[in-house]
């Protein structure tokens, strides 16, 4: 320790978000370069190794073969599924000196499909599986929480490719066993939950998440645990029958200055949930759709960015409100002027109140399917926490969880784009049909951190410490106090056991302080104290019971210790 | 092999332009994905894995520690030592959405430099050595055969921290001998030649070259084993006596056309040798210096871009030359108004014919020390076959070389520039004194594939192969072939030896070339006719003798071969 690279800290930098962010610096685990840019201090280094090699073993166990694709990708592969443009917002870009285009990697389905295009010439050669891990760059607006949301991070992202849909199942069911195991093996709690398919393309895709209050996904789970959901994704059960249309034709009412639903509410003493919200968003053209919800629901981006095929929602501007013969704060669906989308839970027949599209007015009972015509689509609004799971009935929890992992089933979505195909056993040429499985490495290092620390430090689960044994000598200018713990350290050595020796000039506060900061599962002191009676002090950090261990059984009784913890850990 | 990520190719594509490039395509070591960007194919990954092992063992076993700094690194840091501007042609940039911009790590000496500064406080934490394994871009004008000259590869890089000038010597002896080990257990016969220090600063710079046609370094070599240094450095045995002025002044001779060396010499029927050849460049703050060498000599451009403190060497535009009041083509020292730099070779007193800057004219009798002044610099021309060696006079040889590695001792460079101190024993703030040690991963794959090869394909030293042994099977529809192979394999896996088993429906002549040109060093057929005789045919790669092995005794044998290639490969 005299000599390690990287000093704990006795207070968290206060830019430090959660405990597992405040921990993560205070143990020397990496360090900022700049926001959402991290180094890998050597103790987190070994830490990320052991989590990379869990992460590799039950790849291989699963037939994956490891590759590497580099982290400069052309633009003009990009370009040839539309991900260039749909992806800017958040990738970084670079150009060589002759002009030519690139990305820091955000993923590589595209790649990956050049290759099996150029690697895979028959049916006789799937199904196949490749997996790398390799940097990620990703532009986020806001980097979070040190590790859990970075602009650099590794991924291990995994692609399969097959015959048909079938195939595609089996090598996805693969990979969701091999996560589940990944994360048993890492110490982490995680679920897998239904997710949205985002900027992968597809249908079909489960994120794994570890439930706690510094995640920033929100979760609706069903107490009987026949369902949960990305709330991205989540959806309930509603009650679709029509009604009657209201007696009264549609009337206008003067609403001066009441341009939110809470001011609507006040003004004419009615539930938010009388009104229909309109919003006026662009679609991947560029021209205005409307969306119309429920004034008491909110707007799930996630399913309106997917129906619109974009990467980010963009309002409409003041021109695009004139364009459809309407004004901003009054906007509705009667009359307007360009396409509307309008979620499921808008009750067909029912009047509502709505805007009118004329300064301060509005119109009420307004009826879907009378007043207006619109493409329903199938919840377009946030579940919130009581909400009916769509499969029973019950009503919904939501928590806040971590994404830890992510696979999707894509189908020929790239392969279409792309033209990707193989020689199939018919002889005609065939897509490929792929899925892509995602795990980020130092997300995975700080989930733990979050997950398994007491007011102290870490508690690192045994299969990813970054030592197994830290031996603290006190003090270390005693010369029998030194020399037998370096005899100690030495024979634990020998037999292969991971040591981290604390050989510092401090006091025993400093020492244990930082051993328990540093969360080693075992620390083991040499004092004064403990020779005069011949042994040594045990404790494992996850204990607050300490023993004295005879200090000429000491070695061996560590090491059998390590051993049963490595099996342990493996299982 | 059957589901091997990654054919063979019977032809190399025609781009690839040395025997390594070419088997390394053919034997799907690695793909490009763009010009200079590659892929690593399950294949290929396996060798880049053990060769990035065998680095890293050689890095702990000298004490430098793991970690790994990120790809994305911020502007305002490069800015601090000036290398931002200095790498703009070479490297890559990016720009976040708030306009922050970044580069595409070209090394990490300020990083590092960054990290230590927080790291370490006091002289008690050195000497300190760090190291990584991270992707490098370089904006490579011309990326040139595969891997030896790629835009993104992997390199380790270290970094050392010492307190003072002794200490750094201390840490760069303990890297040389790293290196030393590492390429010798690479299989790479590579020697350690002065170099450049290039963009990295400071004076003290070795290389490690192999010696190979293929090579684009040019390497001055003393046959008596006193001198080798890299062609940028390399210098030479000059007399350094002046002569006496020439009798005759200065005179103006009409050489109209004559615009080039070649030109006057066919003009005057004079040796290059008679003439000044003035060049007109740019410094780093972009204003005209003139540079003036024998007419016979050229130009060695890493001195004059180190003398000049610039990445690149400008040449100067016409309206440089009317401020120095002198025209392309007829550029002389005498009278000229830039600064002038002259070569050390150029003899003071000898009368030279130089331009007269104008147009069609020269002067003759032009002696530096009467008709001009200039700061003389040590060797600014490049040393040719047959110069002398500047330690004992012989005759100088030169060869091609790969470069696999270099280490730069550039002390106090950085922590000037930078401002990073630790707390000295006496109190005091002292700089940092430190070092950098690179090796590119890539590159040393292709320069073993470039130096051990035969026409058939790779022949891989045992510690780097892909796999151990490489098990056929012929045919593979034989169900009893089948079945002992396959037995086989599980026999050899079952002991840790590492197979390639080709189980492909293939021809006898296919597999066999597939085996030749993929290298692996011990090849055992499994074959109708072996089995007649209960026996299996061993032949490793390197020989072209094969022998046949009784059935019930070879997987015994193979595994004790392999034992003993993987201890001769440790030592």
């Amino acid at each position: 320790m005299s000599r390690m690279f990287g000093r704990t800290l006795r207070e968290a930098p206060s830019e430090a978000q959660t405990p597992g962010h405040q921990l993560m610096l205070r143990a020397a685990i990496a360090r900022p370069l700049a926001a959402g840019l991290y180094t890998w201090l050597p103790l987190g280094f070994r830490v990320m190794k052991k989590v990379e090699q869990i992460i590799r073993e039950e790849q291989d166990r699963i037939g994956a073969q490891e590759m590497e694709m580099p982290v400069l990708t052309p633009a003009e592969v990009w370009k040839m599924t539309g991900r260039w443009d749909m992806l800017e917002p958040i990738t970084f870009r670079t150009k060589d000196h002759n002009g030519r285009e690139f990305m820091v990697s955000y993923t590589h389905e595209e790649f990956v499909h050049l290759h099996a295009m150029s690697e895979i010439l028959s049916y006789r050669q799937m199904p196949a599986m490749v997996y790398h891990f390799q940097s990620k760059g990703r532009d986020e607006v806001r980097p979070r929480a040190g590790l859990l949301r970075a602009r650099e991070f590794v991924m291990k992202d995994a692609y399969s490719f097959d015959l048909d849909e079938a195939g595609l199942e089996k090598s996805y069911a693969a990979q969701h066993g091999a996560y589940v195991r990944t994360f048993q093996r890492l110490g982490l709690a995680a679920i897998s939950v239904e997710s949205d398919t985002g900027a992968m393309g597809g249908d079909i895709a489960h994120e794994f998440q570890v439930l706690t209050a510094v995640g920033d996904d929100r979760i609706a789970i069903c107490p009987t645990g026949d369902y949960s959901a990305n709330l991205e994704r989540a959806t309930r059960k509603i009650e679709t029958a029509g009604e009657a249309f209201p007696k009264a034709g549609k009337s206008e009412i003067a609403t001066p200055g009441a341009t939110s639903i809470e001011a609507l509410e006040a003004l004419l003493k009615l539930p938010a949930s009388a009104f229909l919200k309109t919003l006026l968003v662009k679609d991947a053209a560029g021209k205005a759709v409307a969306v119309v919800l429920p004034g008491d629901r909110s707007l799930n981006e996630a399913k309106l960015r997917k129906r619109l095929g974009v990467g980010e929602i963009r309002f409409a501007g003041d021109a695009d409100f004139t364009a459809a013969g309407s004004v901003p704060g009054y906007i509705g669906p009667v009359g307007l002027g360009a396409p509307i989308l309008v979620d499921a839970s808008v009750v067909s027949g029912r009047g509502y109140v709505a805007g009118a599209n004329k300064k301060d007015s509005h119109l009420k009972d307004v009826a879907l399917g009378r007043d207006f015509t619109a493409e329903v689509l199938d919840l377009l609004h946030d579940v919130v926490e009581g909400d009916l799971c769509p499969k029973c009935g019950t009503p919904l929890e939501l928590k806040r969880g971590v994404e830890v992992g992510n696979i999707f089933a894509y189908g020929t979505y790239y392969a279409k784009k792309m033209n990707a195909t193989y020689l199939a056993e018919d002889g005609t040429r065939k897509l490929f049909f792929g899925g892509s499985y995602g795990i980020g490495v130092g997300r995975q290092v700080q989930t733990i951190i979050e997950t398994s620390h007491d007011d102290r430090g870490i508690i690192w689960p045994f299969a990813v410490a970054p030592y197994e044994v830290h031996v603290v000598a006190l003090p270390m200018n005693d010369e029998t106090v030194r020399s037998t713990a370096e005899a100690f350290v030495a024979a634990l050595e020998a037999k292969g056991v991971e040591v981290l020796f604390d050989d510092r000039d401090e006091s025993a506060g400093v020492k244990f302080a930082d051993a328990d900061l540093i969360g080693i599962p075992f620390r083991v002191t040499v004092s004064k104290r403990s020779l005069t009676s011949k042994s040594v002090e045990l404790k494992p950090r996850a204990s607050t019971e300490a023993e004295l261990v005879p200090q000429n059984v000491a070695a061996d009784r560590l090491v059998d210790i390590v051993r049963r913890a490595r099996e342990a850990a493996a299982r």
